[in-house]
């Protein structure tokens, strides 16, 4: 498709990812850009919930997407359709994306050319965790199938996100996911995490997600 | 618990990790031994699966298992309590194990103490795919809440895999999940790959799964 561009990004020259993402997070600042950064397992619904986020969104926003995966371009096929900015990011390999990485991306959406800039980060709930791709907020997807016990098994990626989506939840009836013990698993990670039940297939707990993240954009835009 | 023993898992340091891994592979080979890597995303039912997988072979072999775990012990207490020598491998954080780490597990298990030994990597679908554990085997479950696209996503992990079990089939109503193409995609990353659809939850196709092991584990032993 000719409205998505594929970017293969290359390993960050920076000796510490840490400090490069302070940069780019105050680079962000300065043009008034809010960054998010969303990951999740496979097959979590990230891309779905993306989709109903722009939906709700972008007549408010200018939004732009940077789709990261190995190698694909499903994804990033899926959020043109939407209408907004969205690249593809390919990471040749690698599990997670830095804040080089990350910048390449913003700099292809154009840093003044959105307020909202999304990056979907490769689909893997460990290494991710453990890069700062400079973002100005990090949130997550946990889906119902994959169990209430994950923040036990991943603990890194629960302590550093702003914000936890549980998705699926139109499936709860089908599994043993206990929401109670969840929220208690996630608030033993972070005390400080929002968690927003959702269901991203019928737009369920989005008005929420949506309004939470107007405020971050309004407060980038200050 | 006092049956499951911890071990904080070394980085390897071996320079080359595929010699290693071949090397490995060649002292099971020698005692006898077959070992199974089995990985696959967060919460797809690795744990539920090979509870059941035990049930199905423990009178008829020795099993031992490694749990991966970043540094939780949930698992391995689930499957200690099932009778088996388990141990839990702590990577530290990293997302993967190589030859070195798996040799440090199997040699806590004792190479040949046991006839079946199984490795439940980390959750993730892009590092454990791109490290060789030495394992006999390579399986992987993907389970229906995942979406049957996920073998163009993370191509490498089904082309490495013997194996692709299709788990939770029993939750196929409530997904938008296409058999069919999942079969096709996954036979496009690798044309040799066995896929057998189970539900670890009830036990459905787990007949299959158990028979094709045996087959493997008598192989070992010849």
């Amino acid at each position: 498709m000719d409205n998505v561009r594929v970017i293969e990004v290359k390993r960050s020259i920076f000796e510490s990812n840490d400090r490069d993402a302070d940069k780019l997070r105050q680079e962000l600042r300065d043009s008034g850009t809010f960054l998010l950064n969303l990951m999740s397992s496979p097959g979590s619904g990230k891309t779905t919930t993306l989709k109903r986020t722009i939906e709700a969104l972008k007549d408010k926003y200018r939004i732009g997407v940077m789709e990261a995966d190995i190698d694909s371009d499903v994804d990033a096929k899926a959020i043109a359709e939407t209408g907004v900015k969205a690249i593809q990011l390919h990471t040749g390999g690698m599990c997670h994306l830095d804040a080089d990485m990350t910048r390449q991306g913003v700099r292809e959406l154009g840093i003044d050319d959105v307020d909202f800039a999304i990056l979907e980060n490769v689909g893997n709930l460990v290494c991710p965790a453990e890069f700062d791709t400079g973002s100005t907020k990090n949130a997550m997807i946990l889906s119902v199938p994959e169990g209430h016990d994950k923040p036990l098994k991943y603990p890194l990626m629960f302590s550093i996100c702003d914000v936890v989506l549980i998705n699926k939840i139109d499936v709860i009836p089908y599994f043993d996911f206990d929401m109670d013990k969840c929220r208690e698993y996630i608030l033993m990670r972070n005390p400080k995490a929002r968690i927003i039940p959702i269901c991203a297939k019928t737009g369920e707990g989005i008005d929420e997600w949506a309004k939470w993240l107007s405020e971050q954009i309004e407060e980038a835009r200050k």
